[in-house]
């Protein structure tokens, strides 16, 4: 069960944004695994990518078609399409080519995207058999649809959405994602799909949806695993009656950005409360940084360190392994004195020690809860980062001992 | 069990060595958990210890006792003594003190270590108090029992013994080690000692003891946990007859190396091969790198992914985690087509995608098997690097989140 999940919400269509579903077959009979979205004349989409470098060929050909005013976005799961070669590639180009030859665009303006399995041939043909069921259902409402047909190893669907008034009128800003393990930046390491009816420039767009994937998707780890293919996208369909937004500056950028932002949380924060194997939600927390990166370096070790996954898994508040990560996270000349631990608001440990006023009753209380909050105090300078993450179960195991079974 | 790993072999007893071992009930009633070596009168004794930060007192306080001409090293199991503040480094500076006082040598003498739980205050009365039983057992022949005695979270006591002959002499080098859990390098991440009769000056030994630890525990991984603690110490007592080496360069060097070098491997192995939970003893080999760094970037990159591992567990040939491994191991510019992985000499990816020869049978057969080789080809340079490293299994969640309980 996700933790502290409920069901999906009301997600407000966008206009001029349209989704359809079809089932293909491709891993399992019967299941949804190919989603059309389509955005209306005039929109302009935005996106950022993995940083792997076997990064698959629908990421690679997807960048490409950004530049080409893109329409459509054609996504699959069950095959990732990833370390494919040259077929992969060929399998890319033509389930983009057919799309658009049935609906009337360049091939340019579909963009691709493909999760699951890495290194299996992309069933083109199946997939492109189903593309007139998926583009017969295409509607504005489908967004819960298209939230369970963009599933691999997730529980649940994912989507969140808000509303915020900008001149006026109402702008709906309304996304979907997807992930489960194989969860870490640096980049979008997902599938997530924004789609909002402000008119917004796509330089503007491209620049928002960098900082809202830095403050979101970039932010969550489950495994440590950065994917081959993941992706988010931003699309604005300027249907709503608001002057377009040109400037990252404005006061309408700023209304816009902020909604974005949240959403794209939310489902960040999703995906790690859907963590393979996830019975904890973990916010770690790091104060007092010379720089970023060394919060970070720090935030990652505290992640990534199976002791401590483990321990939060048997809620055990082994504050010693927190230490110990911190300690080798690399951070140049680190003076563990001024260190200070916190789980939740209970100090665990001070000037790099047990703290004095701690008692293991009141570790085992925080640690007993399904959301617990790391925080690490570096005493170095003025700052912080933030990222979320899980505990490591025997469920991840199982389940990624059984992946391809 | 141990993949691979045999009964204990015959230890030979090293002239001018001898070890104790006590009872002191540190973690649970009725263990071996103290231990004392001493090395004869003469000896020269040097070591490499963890690189975390939040190295525990009895490390900080060796380090500074090494420059003391030690004579007596003192080993407790059961409490790291990390973590622990001042409270911790006296008990550490009084325990050494107390066993100085017995055996009548300055307190600088001793050279301390513990392992075990961080965070907790080290019971000295407890190790004080059973000093004299280990004093009283104290022998050459003691090695098998030290090595059940340093052990924490193992199954099996480890050991390696070699002889050679130098200048005519017969010459002995004999070691035992520690460790299944929080092993990550950089530096000796566990408990090694490692004993010689060869005559040896002190700055030759310490470039051996450094040499051979990063040919060996410096290359061995099973979670990516550099612990607070651990120490690989080599003692040379000087009491074969050959001439003392002096000089690294020297033919004698070279061949005390060579043993020193093999007793220390075989150790590091023996760890990974007891690694916590682990079913699989799996060697990375990162061949064709442009330098040093990038080979192990990429080879820790393999060893650490939960997916690789959880694979390597469940047998399965899922050779696109190592791709996608290899993609983020942030190797700069890296060229995907130039990239071929083996898994034993089955060669599974070629030009960065699935090898045209591959089929999931080949694969399946090497993946079965306890000990499997996976060789990434980097066609970048020529510089190599190897590690070993475990699956992650069920019994590793297991271990890790009842550890304290």
């Amino acid at each position: 069960m996700p933790v502290g999940l409920g069901p999906l919400p009301t997600l407000n269509p966008v206009p001029g944004f349209r989704l359809g579903i079809a089932s293909a077959g491709i891993k399992r009979p019967g299941r949804k695994d190919v989603v059309i979205m389509e955005a209306a004349e005039g929109s302009t989409i935005a996106g950022v990518f993995t940083t792997n470098a076997f990064c698959a060929a629908p990421v690679t050909l997807c960048k490409k078609h950004l530049e080409h005013a893109p329409r459509y976005l054609l996504v699959n799961t069950g095959n990732a399409n990833a370390g494919t070669g040259k077929p992969g590639m060929q399998a890319a180009v033509r389930t983009c080519g057919e799309l658009a030859r049935m609906v009337n665009v360049q091939p340019e303006q579909v963009l691709p995207f493909s999760t699951g399995v890495i290194g299996e041939l992309l069933p083109a043909d199946k997939i492109i058999s189903v593309l007139p069921q998926a583009l017969s259902n295409l509607s504005e409402s489908n967004w819960a649809d298209a939230a369970a047909g963009i599933m691999t190893t997730d529980t649940v669907p994912k989507g969140a959405s808000r509303q915020v008034t900008i001149d006026g009128q109402t702008v709906t800003v309304t996304g979907i994602s997807k992930g489960a393990g194989m969860i870490r930046p640096n980049m979008a390491t997902m599938l997530g799909y924004i789609a909002t009816d402000a008119k917004v420039a796509q330089p503007v767009l491209q620049q928002l949806v960098r900082e809202a994937a830095d403050l979101s998707f970039n932010r969550i780890t489950i495994d440590g695993d950065t994917s081959t293919n993941d992706s988010c996208m931003l699309i604005a369909t300027g249907k709503a009656a608001i002057t377009e937004i040109t400037e990252a500056g404005s006061a309408a950028y700023q209304q816009l950005a902020d909604v974005v932002k949240s959403v794209m949380l939310e489902l960040a924060q999703a995906i790690v409360r859907d963590g393979e194997g996830a019975t904890k939600f973990v916010t770690i927390k790091v104060n007092g940084g010379g720089n970023r990166d060394e919060c970070l370096d720090v935030a990652y070790a505290v992640a990534h360190s199976p002791l401590i996954k483990t321990a939060l898994f048997a809620s055990d508040p082994n504050w010693g392994r927190i230490l110990a990560a911190v300690g080798y996270a690399g951070v140049p000349e680190l003076d563990v004195e001024k260190i200070d631990v916190y789980l939740d608001e209970v100090c665990i440990a001070q000037h790099g020690g047990r703290a004095a006023s701690y008692t293991e009753e009141q570790g085992a209380r925080v640690m007993a809860q399904e959301e617990i909050t790391i925080r690490i105090e570096l005493g170095r300078g003025d700052y912080s980062e933030t990222l979320w993450t899980t505990d490591l179960s025997h469920e991840y195991v199982r389940i990624n001992a059984e992946y391809r079974t």
